[in-house]
């Protein structure tokens, strides 16, 4: 039976798609309540519409596990800890579960110091960096959560990629139920929307990308075979270099090109390091007064006044937050994403899947 | 004798032109070692070819000293100190002499705990953030600095100003002369070069600006009558509106429209907000390794392939340094400039000036 050209797209509660992940980990190895931690961590990015974050890494995550570039420790080790400094080494452990570690420990810190500063090295993927940021906002801190990834842009002017499109995410506490939560690439437009522009042949903005030449290019075949370029040039080209200097420099682990590509040779560790910090909002001022204020100062923005045309206005991170409101708790799993996951259930022997009466 | 009409442009000795404008403030009521403090600042900024940051500021700061919107109290007051998290209130001081102090608390705390957070309430434009955060990094530490302006932008989609262009800077410690430090505002592009596109009749890409109704548009003349675009959307928009929240709540000073125009009405203080963080490399590692790390990273990026055309690459603060190692400490002051501090020298009796012989 060839499971792939039967296979459609799917809609399937995410509780239940997250807990068949969740085997499929286990049947690699991993233990269930690591499975499941990082099966929800994937299945939440797709509930947020973060599909690049979400359960179609699975395969990529199984690969690495069975490679053992990616190992089944289920925690980070403490290499050094002087008062709110602390270096973790993550040993190549899932990033959902060291990240989520991490940032614990930043919160710990932050409650005794008023900030706690947690460099990993040895990292792996770790999904949506807001998630973290959004850990510590929970917990009555400011959250900042970044990671450096393998080279991917040049510098201004450069024909040679230097820095990786390296993550920033930053949360603050607020009342209500909207989160307030930045999570950006420092690449001007992720590469998936330059294949996209290419599938429907249209032209690419000039700032999205360059040639591998480095010249300005329009075009988005000769974009994907470039360059991505950083959000306003010096701009992000500077946050995604220091941010590369931090993850990497106060953790003692990889940065630049040390950092392999994620989708390169599933025997070699992806390697890359991680920065939380936790800062505790306590420590300033009274923690519920700050919630109400952030809250009012997302209001005045949602509230402002629209340009011509446009029906609403969003504060940062608002935009997952509805798309996770509108999905029911369903989540759409796109065709090629539902073969892999029935592949690897025949693969890995575990039935039934939540495709089963789904894809016919 | 008309001052005005006579003024050419001038290159003035840096050490001279700070000791004139020091003068000023002196004359203006400032104690001499402040005066002199603020005034070294405003030439740093014009060495470094950021003449917006530079001596043109001086009468803006003369007149609200003036006008008592500036306070010439030279400290800003501790309002709680919890571990190594300060609040204090500048009390409407300027912002040089204040955010000097603040990260001095900051690199302090840092030492003893790790990271230093100081929030600055009530604060007056402190000039280049890039500054401060190189400060920290002179002393071995990161050094984030950040501040709140009045909103000069919309969210993406806005016809309504609601964040300021907040800058961010962030700086390493780095062994060599060049040093490595980002210092953005948040907009896409500065008025300052919207303005020059007018002057050459030249068309802006329609990434900078929209017009007063938030409509696209590459028209210099109905972009300066409209609002600043941020940088990279929502990218720009998120992190100038958490840097608003963290700068004016951690602060429980003014954020959003609570911060003033800065050239509004003179007898009202600007109350911004200001936020300095240090953390110590020695806590994580070994500085000197970081340093050299450090430094090594950037001459990667300085020695990697150029696109065609390109004859130099740079790391962030790499084109600021070069423009003071080129200036040959000599500062080129437009005439406007010139016209405007010859005015205040015999406003305020501040004789020779060093321009008498410059200028005829």
């Amino acid at each position: 039976m060839n499971v792939q050209a039967q296979a459609g797209p799917a809609t399937i509660p995410a509780k239940q798609l997250a807990a068949f992940v969740a085997r499929l980990f286990v049947a690699t190895g991993l233990s269930a309540p690591a499975a499941e931690k990082v099966a929800n961590g994937l299945v939440d990015a797709d509930l947020e519409g973060l599909a690049s974050h979400g359960v179609m890494l699975a395969d990529m995550y199984i690969e690495r596990l069975r490679g053992n570039s990616v190992s089944k420790e289920t925690a980070a080790a403490i290499v050094s800890e002087r008062q709110s400094a602390v270096v973790l080494d993550a040993g190549h452990a899932l990033g959902h579960l060291t990240g989520e570690q991490a940032m614990s420990f930043a919160i710990d810190k932050a409650r005794q110091f008023a900030a706690g500063i947690v460099a990993v090295r040895h990292g792996f993927h770790f999904g949506a960096a807001g998630r973290y940021a959004r850990q510590a906002a929970d917990a009555g801190c400011v959250g900042i959560a970044m990671c450096n990834t393998r080279p991917l842009m040049p510098a201004p002017g450069g024909a040679e990629r230097v820095v990786g499109n390296n993550p920033l995410a930053i949360a603050v506490p607020a009342d209500g139920e909207i989160p307030i939560v930045l999570d950006m690439a420092t690449s001007e437009a992720a590469m998936g929307k330059i294949r996209m522009a290419e599938k429907a042949k249209e032209p690419i903005p000039p700032t999205w990308a360059v040639t591998a030449q480095g010249l300005t290019t329009t075009n988005p075949t000769e974009a994907i075979a470039g360059m991505l370029l950083p959000s306003g040039g010096p701009k992000g080209f500077g946050l995604s270099f220091l941010i590369d200097l931090l993850c990497g420099l106060l953790s003692q682990g990889s940065s630049g090109a040390q950092v392999r590509p994620l989708y390169g040779d599933f025997s070699v560790p992806y390697d890359c390091s991680h920065l939380f910090v936790a800062i505790d909002v306590a420590h300033f001022c009274d923690l519920d007064w700050f919630r109400a204020q952030a809250a009012n100062a997302a209001k005045h923005v949602r509230n402002g006044k629209r340009a011509p045309g446009v029906t609403q206005l969003f504060t940062p991170g608002e935009p997952e937050w509805q798309r996770r409101n509108r999905s029911g708790g369903q989540v759409l799993v796109e065709p090629a994403v539902v073969a892999m996951l029935q592949r690897y259930a025949e693969n890995l022997s575990v039935r039934p899947t939540p495709f089963d009466a789904k894809t016919q």
